[in-house]
């Protein structure tokens, strides 16, 4: 298996390559979905790491979006927003090791148009918000239903954009906390990282015995920031190959692409995501290849790269990372 | 009593005096602390509106600091910090509903010295932390024990500041979420605002049956800021008065004293928090005395107090206030 | 002189008595105003250190908005704004020094109603601006007129608010920038912080030969964080006198009032100009009182003052300070 | 010319190709560097539109730092840092008009090892700094010489990194304001966007007659935020083309690459400097494809791309943008 070849914690840690049991989450078996990333939780699943799940998960809206409406947000339940199928329990994770959450596959799953996206009142990153609360009128709100096939997102009659779908929000239980699933944070969540695509490995704390890992919110596409809050939202069915890795928590979550490797940093204002996620690549960096941090933190400065995941969550999120051929 | 006499609040809704009933949480009754604000723990005492509760509360480090010690961070358990006495469920409280706590008096309750102070790696406002998380050395830790007594806080042998308590953390439940009581937040929690004292009523919005306020955290002195993140932390025996008010649940903390209203944002970064406090306060002036928000943005603009609470926790918090005077 | 007596700073190096030469710049004398703080202007006045001026002031608006109109930002004209009387050059004032400038009075200025305010489109603390850009539509344009006299500010029939005078801004010139008045920073300039009061003596960093000290935007009243944007702004009549400390040039600006030292931080976001200003503090009281940094930023921790000045100008404006009586 | 032909903004007003006069200002023409972005320096170069112009550059620390040693801001006179050459005169170019710089080729100039990097004291985007004033004790100071050649970036005896230059800092004049060339702004300045590179052309908003074109702070390389506020600088010879469009000056720099159309917001914190850039990209798009605001502000919630440029200057920079084929 390719990914593992390259994947350079992997090295060190992932012991099951995705030989392992096959497994199912059905929207069926799944019941009720969760709002809140936490610990209150019945786990939905039990799974030995090396794992492989099929997982189905809802849109952002659950589904009450079916069509183009004046006011998209009467349709919608507020806490009951967002909502995160599992948790999934991994068998042997205990607090400071991490799950290696590695992404087979996502494709949209449910009747044609499949994407919703929608401006909603006081939510967004260019109008006033909850967060940032102005005296502004809103912008009115708005809804597109949009086709996504094999050919890509139909976004009008002139314009198709690629499909490059990804897991919104992934992530594991905080330990005592319960945290909505709106909000980013060092366990993961609602990052909106379009690099949580398929091919990449994404490490997660384990705070609690077994981890109890959540994910939901799947993108057919979303461009850096999702803007409007809103990105190209889809039921969908995701494939993921769950490891554990001993030892080796982090102290937020770290993502392995083909060619990179990054840590997500959320926080508010916005700089404080960007240190924190490259701070956690600078220390990495320095103990991955022997360096001092001052001269990861010099190397970082000629070819770290920024990925912003959202600039609407409670928290925004950032992605910090360095191609690993300058690693070796 | 005057203080019922100059609520506005209260001439629309508040039901009961002081003559409730007297009811008491000792640390013995409490048992184990809470570190979250949720609804999924068990409530400690069922109140009527009215009643009026003696509750014990530990200070925010349950007591690990006992002497002056070089690494107090090593005796601390996180994220079993700033433990909390509750949670009281309040009969007929719903959401929508607002709880008015009126702190009648905070008391010091055990050996001197009986406050605590101390500088912790990567917590305060003039240090690198985890949320802005940087690269520099940390600066060394350090503990401080006070004499707190009836002539004062004794800060040292030539200064002794005055003893000015209140509740440093207090609020209710959000409705699905548990979160640390080391933040603040729309419920309340830790938002370190040295007006929540004796003589003021705080209105915490509802938000699941019963309400379930929690509080501990009581400081014998804190400057605005809570600069290093530590105020003079004293265990306490505080005295409540518990009322509810049906149907007048604000969006965020609401706090009167003698002479002024006040509503509390907390957020990052602190112009957020500003703006949350504000915009509630223009709104609520505008209801309040039929100005529209426009005037009411420009009154506040003449005459709007804002008091900082905290600059160091996982929100900031911040009040902003009118002297009641000007609302006639 | 009282004031002389109770100025911590001034017992090290203010040499002059108010009984140094009175001088004044009217209206005529200054001719044209200034919209930048910086060293390329030509004094319109020499001093002595120790002089007393008499300076005529205009409000921030330059007479423009002379009655209630629908559009008060058609009157005005980009980036003429917020004028300002000066420089006077003082002579013997070099790079390092500080200039003591205390306020003897401030009186309104022409004919009644004297007093403006008004809402801007994309001005304010609690709207979308150019700087927090947003896609919300803006709110209406207003402009109120107020009559300001000996009993107080006539805010309307049934209120009158108190006459609480101040220098919205007032600095000296960076050594090679010029920057627009409306921005505040470690020169001073729209700091809108109201103790600037007569009474107060705010310590000005000299950064080029002459200090090239400006002032303008007085104030009959403003609330914490001038909230709208716009205080009640008034053509003035100032008292200064202006004294020179050799040598003890900080990088802040710094106030004294008859009770309290504070320091004035000026930046982006709020807890930025909360660092500033407190570490400016921390080190002075430190530096003052002869304990280290840390028993400084504990002390303050508890007993620390803010006052917001401004949360809407290009850069935030926050005083934090310490009661004279603590650093005993 | 390619670049012409795939330039939307040129076909509706870049009236001139690269045939025009070739002029040239080298180090000896310029003389006096410039420290700030202003009027009120003397031009050292008149060009009619159209014309293309070799700039000798210097490094940021105007060859200060020629070796390696301990102490790096010893051998610094702030603030006369970030050396600018010009500034050059358009003639024609008017308030409102926007200057189309086309950077045809950045080659380093100098003896080797021509590169610089380093870690000063209080700043960068890892430590605190003047800006986020901390107590913590500083990072050591530390230099690196590096060797830039046609092989690349010769960063240690392993790594090479590409050489990737660009040009860090170029802008227009403010129409009364000089501002420091360490930042950036509406006007262009120390923006730090690597895509401001051979090949594009970045669109500057003209404020006062002749514009007033300046540059300076090229950089070898440089990663995504350059993380420790120092790239790699190198003095260097810069081949521009200078195009005048009348009345098409937008109110932040639009910079255009091959493939990609984007505005360049600086402010802090750094969500505004995002909010600012995708603000003029949706009002962009919007006009140039017929689109409403809504559709544009969902259209760039799919599609958008943000690259960090700075996250250590006194503002950050951020640029958003959206791939030219999606603008059909």
């Amino acid at each position: 298996m390719s990914w593992l070849s390259t994947s350079i914690m992997a090295q060190r840690g992932v012991a099951h390559g995705i030989e392992g049991a096959h497994q199912k989450i059905t929207i069926e078996d799944q019941g009720t979905f969760h709002y809140v990333y936490g610990p209150y939780a019945t786990p939905v699943l039990e799974v030995e790491p090396g794992a492989v799940v099929t997982v189905e998960t809802h849109d952002a809206f659950e589904g009450a979006i079916t069509e183009v409406v004046d006011n998209p947000s009467s349709l919608l339940n507020f806490p009951f927003l967002n909502p995160q199928t599992g948790p999934i329990y991994v068998k042997g994770a205990e607090k400071g090791d991490a799950l290696a959450v590695r992404i087979i596959s996502i494709r949209p799953r449910g009747p044609q148009p499949v994407g919703t996206t929608c401006l909603l009142t006081e939510f967004g990153g260019l109008v006033a918000t909850g967060d940032t609360a102005l005296l502004n009128p809103p912008l009115p709100e708005k809804v597109k239903k949009v086709v996504v096939d094999e050919d890509g997102v139909h976004w009008s009659d002139t314009l198709t954009l690629p499909y490059e779908p990804f897991i919104g929000t992934i992530g594991t239980a905080p330990q005592i906390e319960a945290i909505s699933s709106l909000q980013p944070d060092y366990y993961g969540g609602n990052m909106d990282v379009p690099d949580v695509a398929p091919g990449s490995i994404i490490y997660l704390p384990v705070n609690t015995d077994g981890g109890y890992l959540y994910l939901g919110d799947c993108h057919a596409i979303q461009g850096d920031g999702e803007l409007c809050g809103v990105a190209l939202e889809i039921p969908a069915t995701v494939e993921i190959h769950i490891d554990l890795i001993k030892g080796h928590g982090n102290g937020w979550p770290q993502l392995e692409t083909e060619d990179k490797m990054m840590f997500i940093g959320s926080a508010r204002p916005m700089e404080d995501a960007a240190r924190i996620a490259y701070r956690e690549l600078v220390r990495w960096v320095a103990a991955e290849t022997g360096q001092s941090e001052s001269d990861a933190y010099m190397l970082l400065t000629m070819c770290g790269k920024v990925r912003l995941g959202n600039m609407v969550d409670p928290k925004y999120s950032l992605a910090a990372g360095i191609e690993k051929k300058y690693l070796k």
